[in-house]
């Protein structure tokens, strides 16, 4: 076939580049990915709605994620009817939390099957799992036989600290699928995405295969294949860079960096003296800051501070499954400029300040 | 936004081209489309999987399509455990067995949601719906309020006779989803197609504005978005072309005029004399032409004419949904040149006639 019929007609199910995907997981991730376990998708967002249905084929196979956690996880198994279990999100202590799920619902019947996580600079929260509970969960998961979903489209995006290794790469029982995002390393428009299946399923090379094979028949009843117009660009540009994102991100990094040493600062100076119940964290990388808040911030909140006082922040409601994250907003400073953030928090903490002497008593 | 931005970042869910996808239906296929009633999609199979779901929401909701049918349809109503039911796919007679049906799942708690439909030059048959049965069945559907997906990826190659308006133009009363593909007549990795809602579903706007609403949240937790640079190329394809792909298309429907008028010679030369249980259909258009045998065509045969006798073709029976289908084939002219068509039916006519001799009592 001609490089006209491969970039023009119908392409392979399971993707073209996948050799260069898993190239660039071995070389950015320390991940020993090989192309026949890589599932090229339209996006990540598809490989999520890859995958749940296919771990989780019956009504009592439930997928469990952290509260609050990224909407389209939860969405898509919700379109799925996958039953859904949550655990809080507080950045430590998860593997506690897992088995004390997975043993209320066994005595309901129920089973855990998949574990949607995003444990480097999380989305909404901005955490980190430090490698002592990536190892937890992953012993964990290997005994319960829980599928952990780790989902990374922030984990290049790293400003100080030590990096820690990826799930995948700590995995050696076989229950990590990694999914990959190439919408923060290139472009969200070219929807290029990846699953990368571990070497065997809890032990079993046909477990894995099986899974495989179930993946790729559900991509054909979903988007047939993925561009390869897309996958070329995204293929290309893998090659052009030695198969490393590190220096083709670096603009970005660098950008993002500076964006979170402001908000960092902006934050300090606004918020520090203000109430004490106010708090946020400062995360070593990603896109998102936590913040707690005394006070309830909901959807007119939002569109309050929108509309007034010109700012968007997004209430950690929006990312919940209970209503135990209702005074907490998310801060994003990846699309902004320093100058937009200084004002953003500044209007933020003029707001705050209303709220708090409209409605709190005098400390 | 800039325009690098618009290519590059998250676009819109339901998409970037949606008008100009409106004027080409009104251009190409006489559709009263307006942009907001079209949807965007990755590949005209994603729209099938976002449709089915919303149309069919509990167990009792049922996909009609005919049998033998397009496996994405009958697929993705699986993989969404939509209940499926079949009616003969005779090309005529049709609303007298979507009747039937209705009636006979009506007793048992069911009801037909959706009916799946490629009424002009059908896959994997075909055949076309003359005028007086797509208006019978539209009649039948808007009373049982049986929504009709129209997949129509093929209706741009007519060859000769006259062509017979789209469901979607005859529709007055609310009842057609129109499904456009541009995998055929710009290019399947593109992977841009469309679903166009009618002006009112049954006659309410409102439950077509929220069927909409449904489709782009089932979207949005399925590719987020269609890319923006696809639905750029496919757009500007439309602008050069002020709207309309007929001339666009006019080489590779001339190619695939010569090669059906090639596959209808060699069919007659070959099969004339051979066995009167040797049938086939004259498609006016389209991409196959369907012939029955004399005898069981399975996975098994099809291994040994593609080893054995050099050519590919489909049995029906991978189409079907029961048994009817076992002596069916599918033949298809659109990749293959007129050699290969010559050579190909010379090889088929030659496996046939020794599957004849020694098989069949003389006759």
């Amino acid at each position: 076939m001609g490089i006209t019929q491969r970039l023009l007609q119908y392409g392979p199910t399971g993707g073209l580049i996948n050799d260069l995907i898993a190239q660039q997981l071995q070389v950015d991730e320390g991940i020993a990915a090989t192309a026949d376990r890589v599932l090229v998708t339209s996006g990540c967002q598809e490989a999520i709605s890859l995958c749940l249905p296919a771990l989780c084929p019956t009504l009592s196979d439930v997928l469990l994620v952290c509260n609050p956690t990224y909407i389209g996880a939860t969405g898509a198994a919700r379109n799925h009817r996958i039953p859904i279990e949550h655990i809080p999100n507080t950045g430590s202590a998860l593997a506690a939390y897992i088995e004390d799920a997975a043993k209320r619902l066994h005595d309901r019947g129920y089973n855990i099957r998949a574990l949607y996580l995003i444990p480097t600079f999380d989305n909404p929260t901005g955490y980190v799992l430090d490698i002592q509970q990536r190892e937890e969960i992953l012993t964990l998961c290997a005994r319960l036989r829980i599928v952990i979903l780790e989902d990374n489209p922030y984990g290049m995006f790293r400003f100080d600290g030590v990096p820690v290794p990826s799930m995948a790469e700590l995995d050696h029982t076989g229950c990590v699928i990694y999914l990959s995002s190439f919408s923060k390393t290139l472009a969200p428009s070219l929807r290029v995405g990846a699953a990368t299946l571990p070497l065997t399923l809890f032990g079993s090379r046909n477990a894995r295969e099986e899974l495989m094979r179930e993946l790729l028949e559900r991509k054909s009843l979903l988007t047939l294949n993925t561009s390869q117009l897309n996958q070329g660009i995204a293929g290309g540009i893998l090659l052009q860079q030695n198969m490393s994102l590190r220096s083709w991100v670096e603009p970005a990094r660098s950008f993002y960096h500076h964006n979170r040493n402001t908000m960092l600062n902006c934050l300090d100076r606004e918020f520090n003296a203000m109430n004490k119940q106010i708090r946020w964290n400062k995360p070593e990388g990603g896109f998102f800051i936590s913040m707690s808040l005394p006070f309830d911030f909901d959807s007119d909140t939002v569109t309050d501070c929108a509309l007034r006082h010109g700012i968007i922040v997004m209430p950690m409601r929006f990312f919940a499954l209970d209503e135990s994250q209702n005074r907490d907003i998310r801060l994003s400073f990846s699309s902004v400029s320093p100058q937009q953030i200084q004002e953003g928090i500044s209007s933020l903490a003029k707001y705050v300040e209303s709220r708090l002497a409209s409605e709190m008593p005098p400390q």
